[in-house]
């Protein structure tokens, strides 16, 4: 076209701060100020019977588990009919949270390098207290200060738009197995680079490069700070001997990257092809779900300290007491959801005319707004099934499980939010098949490539958080680029 | 990209097709074999009182209008508590059909040029009762008999994947305001030029160019051929120097084309700009829609023969028994919505930067399934408005309501879905005002190129149904190249 653009693409900026190692703060800097924030920290959460919880009750009439504001969130029953999946029929208990929340980063290039605020922040859930998350992390609530306490730091940079660019700004689904229709804003801003910044305590400047080195390691980026990473667009503004480089690359890296710019022309299917087959999968399948009182819900039991389903399986619901130093205010009692161990998320990709493409499953979940969101190869928790019926596993689980390990390209635990979830941690996997390994590809699934993915990312509620929360540890390769050196 | 396309875009042979004014049948034959097809039918329509309602009845306990079998559709009530707008809470009858239907044109290239196989349809609420609708038009029940019917014919070329390719397959959302959450299957599908397609009495091959000369009459080309229509993408697989005629043309129907190629870098607001805003709202505005008995709607009546507001506002519920040849069964009785008269749809555009732009309005509708769609500048009728107030009619009216001729580039009456609404037509729009005119963006609308609301239409869910009907008048602009020769 022949305008001038008006704003400049960030893409260019976020691929250079994806390859920054190191920036204002060294690796070493910021392990320590990790470690001594955790110090800093008094936080100790004990597992209390739901009568020891302050201000949340069993609501007269319904049995729903909700807090005496009517803020927060509450646990409700919902019963689900659908045609997806081997059971037509259940009902369950499930988080209900309409107000939509921020999950924000502050940018700001320095020394001209795109570098990201993190936060340290505790989360009674979290398996080692202490996370990363983005700058902001907060509800409603939090903004109309219902805790009494006080506003979080830099929601000014989300809430008054004259303050910084936007670079990302995206709703996003949360878990439709856990969460009623439960969407999060997630936006990056970034501020100018004269602007001086206040640094607190439990802030860090850290370039994304340091971020996707840190989800090589375990349970340290939230959950929160991955579902916004994987709304960065990476494919645009690129040099052409660039690109050329990385489409005559050997590397994973090379792949992943060549992978974010291959659309219709270089893809396996065209992208009006994959819409016509998502929308086969929406007509195909149908989910109804209709809200009940938690205390209908058939198949679970309430006991003192946890609702859970008769069998103890998929998950139950817990109350936990937490004393803290670092949060809006000191000490808190709420009701955490607490899932089956062993949960396994992992994305199956291929080299396939060339092209580094993801298998990605069409998937219904109760809690989705549309009923049907585009979800990682394999989404299951192995202990929910039968061991006895292998037959009736999911499928790709035997390919997932039994995959040898030159073929597993990434292997981590990783946390669900700590917020809602207690010791919520699932193995992130990616796998790469080699190109002459032949692999069914089974109705529900598609082949995509990381183009395509990310082009459904932009329209709210295509892209479930589980997909997005691997794909932000894939980001833009460069963690392989290291192991190929 | 590197690759060679699998399958071709389909853009430029919608591009030649809608050039194309005549086909294998000249228009003059296209009107004679129109009058001959209503001629051919008798088809007569009667409102009558519920109570001679054949098969349908006001379910006992909820006073629900239903259909013994359960299928079709049903008429119930919703209570709405919302911020958008000024009526913040109130209760209205609504259509509750959960079942997605098919609209879908059978093409076919003959003599080398794309042609559409159109209907000639009744139903019951059209003025003039015969109109154009796509090839196939069913609903769910139709495929499974409910009728008790024949199976609609061509029906197979949309079940039998292997039989003709897929150009368009897209969900998408009805009128948010009378249906909760309807949605249907959009598609146009090509068969073979070798295979030889029977043509029936009450269908006939035209060229898209046939189909937008007949928009420019009033009640022909009916609403679910407009949404089909709309989703057509004629952006693609250009040649550069007809994109820069194009670009520099001063006709309406030039700006038209080099808008739908208008992307981030000829655009006001690049795309990623346009989602920020579209978060914002969808974060701002809430909808709260809870399902209700009819019975229980407040401030509406139920009478003998209409279900109307207090006020004789908005709409009623209608009933009329019908007696028809052409449709699958012969005779029959339903309900049908009857809307208050002179509805206005009308899209203001404007030529900024040099391209022409397009004023949209988020705007949130009770039956929408993610609260928010975008709509046309304009969409209302102002008989609900009271006269008495003109500072509350909303933005936009005075401006199209006292606009000058020579800014009218479409004015047309076009009719609803005849299948569901009584004498329902509304009076299409597109304003072209001029450059200097300064035009005031509220809140809630940002004006964006052809080729951005393309984007959104793919996505389901973002696009309302008017503007996709407004958009299909618009076309690829052809209409008005004859006007400037």
């Amino acid at each position: 076209m022949t305008f001038e653009r008006r704003i400049l693409s960030p893409a260019p900026a976020f691929r250079e701060t994806a390859a920054a190692r190191s920036g204002e703060h060294t690796d070493r800097e910021l392990e320590l100020w990790l470690d001594e924030r955790s110090r800093a920290h008094e936080f100790v959460v004990n597992k209390v019977p739901f009568s020891e919880l302050d201000q949340w009750f069993f609501e007269e009439g319904t049995g729903d588990l909700c807090h005496r504001t009517g803020k927060f969130f509450r646990i409700e029953g919902i019963e689900i009919e659908t045609n997806f999946g081997r059971t037509t029929r259940w009902m369950q208990p499930i988080i209900l949270q309409p107000e939509v929340g921020i999950l924000g980063y502050v940018t700001q290039r320095r020394k001209g390098v795109l570098h990201f605020l993190v936060q340290a922040k505790m989360e009674p859930g979290n398996i080692n207290l202490l996370q990363l998350s983005p700058t902001v992390q907060a509800t409603r609530s939090n903004f109309t200060q219902v805790h009494g306490g006080k506003l979080p730091p830099y929601l000014e940079y989300f809430l008054e738009t004259a303050r910084a660019r936007v670079l990302v700004d995206q709703l996003q689904s949360e878990q439709g197995a856990r969460f009623l229709r439960k969407r999060n804003r997630n936006v990056i801003v970034e501020v100018d680079e004269r602007e001086v910044i206040p640094v607190y305590d439990d802030f860090h400047w850290v370039t994304l490069g340091q971020i996707q080195a840190l989800l090589k390691q375990e349970n340290v980026i939230n959950m929160d700070s991955r579902t916004v990473l994987s709304c960065i667009r990476y494919h645009d503004s690129v040099e052409p001997d660039t690109l050329e480089k990385w489409r005559r690359g050997d590397s994973f890296a090379d792949s992943v990257r060549y992978s974010q710019f291959a659309d219709d022309n270089a893809a396996l299917r065209t992208f009006d092809e994959i819409i016509s087959w998502l929308t086969g999968l929406k007509v195909r399948y149908y989910l109804n779900v209709r809200r009940v009182p938690l205390d209908a819900v058939e198949g679970w039991v309430v006991e003192a300290d946890r609702v859970h389903h008769v069998q103890d399986r998929f998950f139950s619901v817990v109350a936990v007491s937490v004393l803290a130093g670092s949060r809006e205010v000191s000490s808190w009692s709420q009701p955490l959801i607490e899932s089956a161990k062993g949960g396994m998320l992992c994305f199956v990709c291929q080299r396939k005319k060339g092209v580094l493409h993801f298998l990605v499953q069409g998937r219904v979940e109760p809690g989705h707004a549309d009923s049907l969101e585009l979800a990682p190869t394999l989404q299951c928790t192995p202990g929910n099934y039968d061991a006895a019926r292998p037959d009736l596993y999911p499928p790709y689980y035997e390919l997932v499980s039994t995959a040898p390990p030159e073929w597993i390209r990434y292997n981590r635990l990783q946390s669900e939010e700590g917020g809602r979830f207690y010791h919520d941690a699932n193995r992130y996997m990616v796998l790469e098949v080699p190109p002459d390994v032949e692999i069914d590809v089974f109705d529900n699934y598609a082949w995509m490539t990381l183009h395509q993915i990310k082009e459904f990312i932009r329209f709210n509620n295509y892209i479930n958080v589980e997909a997005r929360s691997l794909l932000a540890c894939i980001g833009f390769g460069d963690q392989w680029e290291e192991e190929s050196r």
